[in-house]
């Protein structure tokens, strides 16, 4: 039996505690929240024990930890977990800080500890379907990509304040998604953006919307548009054009019906965010990294990848505040 | 040059006259119809003459005629045409009773002269593909058959109560659909209905909503369902099944736009009536009667069809009256 | 805790237990099969016994029977949860013989315990939005219904023989759903069919593709169109028409890719079969029943559902088996 | 009767040609061409007569000029055409230089004469239909924009050299798209690109594959990606989010064609190419035109638009040339 401690009882907290008492020869053994009726209810209900940091990191017998606090805690959880060999599940992003992200990647190689970041967009069945077919060949060689990815609404402005900006809170999914589809890396970066949903986020110093144009170093060219707020809901496709032919990553939708009256013939809205569009995702995500700790698959989703995407984040942040175009190295 | 008559200026018989006047080498000559202001102005629109029946038939430099006037009037000007050797367009049905085309498709014969029935559906490009993909082996021996046709309204009562009622009136182009695409003859027709959409239909003696089954000689099987009124426009569409896929043939939409509001993910409803529908077709269907009378195609919709559908409406008509399965000959 | 006995550890067995054991306060306790290596490997997932029949009929302790087992025990399984007052979740049909279901029915009523009859078409998102959508009047009355229902491929003739024929075997979920959508029952029923995948099925006094048509009490009209062997797939649609629009209800597919290459522009086939394009439905089903027996929701498929069904596919079979419409009761 | 010139007789003057003809009241009287042969076909064609420039222009009868010869003999028909009061249609763009542009855009307005710049895109009914939607209020205010325009194949090299590269040839429409649909000017531009398709391009001085980022004076953003090659055919799509929602303008098919076979559910490719997918866009094009002479309509693709739609093909052309981004006037 697998023992396994979660930190953070949220809303996602909650998903990934759910998918991995599924996991054959898995227990969930402690849950830490500072909020003490959030760690107690989860507990509950997978009759786990309420516990503290320190506490979890003590019991050997505890093999996993899933990272799934808030995201000025990731580095220091994971650093603690690598010191003491146990094996990581966390969320993205490693740290907000680069350098701080880079010296967490430093201690998981020392330990040799498996640390997976939590893409979990690449463990969609239709975006991990549009990757296989693309490594089969069915398109030729990619050679441009489109990434759409928008919320439905924005957060508190308060949140916004403390996410580290728009690129590492949002996009480092979408700059993830460009580094894993195209299988090339950044040469030159340009981000442009906007405010246009709600002037205090302008006021805490971001924007809400962006246009991102990456070419790699072998030519091929990415755009990403984004916004907070997307009136019709949850907007999460990406399509790549290849020499033999494109592919497009769609919405899911709840149900396939299709109504016809009156005015039109319509279909439902995607899922509305991203509990619901990634529920088969978090669980794929899950099972892939159990079978990585019973070493039948290699670890999909790195803390290198976690780095990575970070850098494009910066990168694009500088781009927009300076207004030029950046050269990676 | 090739001069040619029209009967009838009304809607159906304009479509037909800037069809026709498009063939290479083509002008119309007369416009003949009782209503003397429509003639008019649809001769004038084409540099055309109007005309009484008799001088059409009594110039020997009119070669063709065209027949788009009221139904009564078909199987007579069939007859006469045929009788002094003009090539014929004519709109279906030949005629409502069956006695009466019989005897029409004999003179037909008998002067050897080219006669196309218009079942314009043939001609639509959505249909006509999925003919010659059938015939291209696509999808395998053709085995059902699922035909769906719904108009946007029904026309007054008065228009029912001579129209020969539903399964002549409006299925006639169904059955003609069944015989082309499963390129097979019915073995027995079973056909039930209501009075759906309107009591004064049933009054006059008629149904409004249908369902007819036909399975054919060979054991194929094909269902048809029909209403006067579909709330969301005119609906055709059909689909049929092969040993090795299916193929359905589908609406056409005005526009490809596609529009994601706070409620649903909707496009255009389809073309809103066989006048839009079927443009192309109709614009098919006259080049093809052009090009059989240039001796360059083989006539795709003929007298015999015309025969062969009317065959079926008068089954599915007893078959409805009579609650009961008819046997075809 | 409620303890639960399954009846029967093959495919569609494996799939009640997964889901069972994802109920708060259930417990898989006995399973039972004359197959003992699948009744060991199906309890040993679960921690239940193996048990024989009369074991978990003499416990008291369990309150829920599901009964997943071959047709031909459905009855006897029945009757002996409604004397013992165990409530009941079983596969359809209650009986290939009309009589028989009818008396195991009035078993159940007299017993008063709950008996879910596993029409689990009607817990498919898709379906159940669609009609959730008619309650709504969002189609205004139902008029008419088309139900596409196609299996991959057909099964060996060795089960068709003991089928009881397709229109028990395979229309039976099909005659729910016209039941259901339509909420009406049949006045007349046309049935007819062929033999066109497989010679074989014919010989065993079978067929493998039909088409029926019925006409409600209050004139609505259905179509069902089946057939064994569809080489595109699993294919579970249906649309139905009201006076105010059309709900089409369509597959699922695995993915939401969308493919553009040198020929055409493609997306996924179809879910499989039903155990994939179900999984939602049987999930949703099973909290379905044990809402009901917490007294949270009212039984949405009983065995009232079921000899209706039944009844249908009797008059089916005799329509067209003596090629003559049936009137209903 | 209104007489009309046309300079061009290839593929794009035929079009015109036959599109003008069809305008009530209007005939073509003169056929210019430096290729005799096409001059002559398309003359006879149309009951014109094959004519040298100067007889054109010296011609008061000619009202109306149509110009759809090659760019480089643009700048001068439209001055002459000016100059001698004549109404002028001429084909994108106006000149490759941008001041030659300017003194043309002059010397239209200080003769006063109409002058629709061969924008087609415009006049697409998609195309069309979104901005009317748009400006209905649809989708509140627009916001952003993503536009696709792919080629389906590269024009050989000889043609790319004499074409003023990729900016000024191909993506001259996608920025006439951008104006038109955010309703707004560009403030800074990035554009970067590649040379994807074919070495010899790049031989040539120019690229086949772009990337561009518009932010406009509001803030509004705007991405355009374009090749010169997609392997599934012309790729001609917008999309534009708003405040309240999102239009798509998605590609038309030649037919609605559904396949399901024993690999994936397919539909036709879009239309092959410009002449096929803007075929009813030029038709809709011409009548505008005359809609305008006829004092019936205001012209909606002006002489400004080429000279804006060029001011951007040039800063495109600097930004990817100069690696920088570009701040317009």
């Amino acid at each position: 039996m697998i023992d396994v401690a979660i930190f953070g009882a949220g809303r996602i907290g909650k998903i990934h505690a759910g998918n991995l008492v599924r996991q054959p020869g898995t227990r969930l053994r402690f849950v830490v929240d500072p909020d003490a009726a959030a760690a107690a209810a989860l507990a509950a209900q997978h009759g786990a024990t309420v516990a503290e940091t320190d506490a979890v990191f003590a019991d050997g017998a505890v093999r996993v930890v899933v990272i799934a606090s808030s995201t000025d805690t990731h580095a220091d959880l994971i650093e603690r977990a690598a010191a003491s060999g146990k094996a990581i599940f966390c969320e993205k992003p490693v740290d907000l800080s680069l350098d701080r992200a880079r010296r967490c990647a430093d201690a998981v190689k020392r330990a040799g500890v498996h640390c997976l970041i939590g893409f979990q967009r690449r463990y969609d069945p239709t975006f991990a379907a549009a990757r296989t077919r693309i490594d089969a060949g069915e398109i030729g060689t990619p050679e441009m990509l489109v990434v759409t990815s928008r919320d439905p609404g924005a957060p508190p402005v308060e949140y916004i304040r403390r996410s580290g900006g728009i690129f590492k809170d949002m996009l480092i999914h979408d700059f993830d998604i460009f580094r894993w589809i195209l299988a090339d890396e950044a040469a030159t970066l340009h981000a442009t953006g906007s405010c246009l949903t709600d002037p205090a986020v302008g006021e805490a110093g971001d924007i809400d919307a962006t246009a991102v144009t990456i070419r790699t170093k072998s030519g091929r060219l990415a755009q990403i548009n984004t916004i907070r707020r997307a009136a019709y809901g949850y907007d999460q496709r990406f399509e790549v054009l290849g020499s033999g032919g494109m592919l497009q990553a769609g919405n899911h939708a709840p149900t396939e019906v299709v109504a016809s009256t009156t005015n039109a013939v319509s279909r439902d809205l995607p899922e509305h965010f991203f509990l619901e569009r990634y529920r088969a995702a978090y669980a794929s995500e899950m099972a892939h990294f159990f079978a990585v700790l019973a070493g039948k698959e290699k670890l999909r989703t790195t803390v290198d990848d976690g780095l990575k995407a970070l850098e494009l984040a910066e990168a694009a942040t500088t781009s927009w505040r300076e207004g030029r175009i950046v050269k990676m190295a």
